[in-house]
């Protein structure tokens, strides 16, 4: 079996990390403040997991959720857990705006456009407020 | 506001429904099996639900990811919850083959190939199990 690169490498920059899980920021030129949810160990599948650890992944999905709508105030939230090339369970989280590089469609169909250099800069800007809010949600218990 | 198709219509062969959501069968020709979970209320984002529903949410989407490992088999399960053009929360649940039209690359990518068509009959084959096994799992309270 290949070299999993989700067991040897973090996959992004680490804004936070527990026993069962990571969350980090991925350095995508046109899609600032797009992060995964990692869960450590090596499972294929969201069923791989037991029911109460589905839960916590899940939680913390939708707390980084949280944390990209309050900062990035995004037109859409994308999620998916597909792992067709890399078969270790992890969700992207990719805040969309209708002027971002491929609005309406996926991230992962052909591009639309070049979102504007002062555009994208105005949403960089927004990255360390992104990764306190990441923190303050992944921290909370609720 | 323009009309929402998913507050109008089923959006497909509905196989389990309450008073919640809805499990539909997609008529795709290149990937039979395709399912949605759509959450009956017009919500666009996970976070628009209450923690709960959220659960309920998850739980039913991992019941129909179950039913389709355990009747097709497939390589790898595709989880998304997208929404840029129809912006009612629904989860996509797409069972993927090394062989499929678009593997290792997401469905919504660039076509790779054409799957055989007596591969893809002998997929088609199996939905009526399919139907059976959602359904079945969907009833479970657990």
């Amino acid at each position: 079996m290949a070299a999993c690169e989700l067991c040897e490498e973090s996959g992004g920059e680490v804004l936070f990390r527990n026993e069962q899980l990571r969350i980090v920021l991925i350095a995508d030129a046109n899609y600032p403040g797009f992060c995964r949810v990692i869960w450590n160990a090596h499972v294929p599948e969201m069923t791989d997991l037991k029911p109460e650890e589905r839960s916590v992944l899940m939680r913390t999905v939708c707390q980084v959720e949280s944390a990209l709508r309050e900062v990035m105030q995004p037109e859409k939230i994308n999620l998916a857990s597909l792992g067709n090339m890399v078969p270790h369970l992890h969700w992207h989280l990719i805040p969309r705006f209708t002027d971002d590089a491929h609005f309406p469609n996926p991230v992962w169909a052909a591009t639309q456009r070049q979102t504007a250099d002062d555009i994208l800069m105005q949403r960089r800007a927004l990255l360390p407020a992104l990764r306190e809010a990441v923190v303050r949600y992944a921290s909370c218990s609720a």
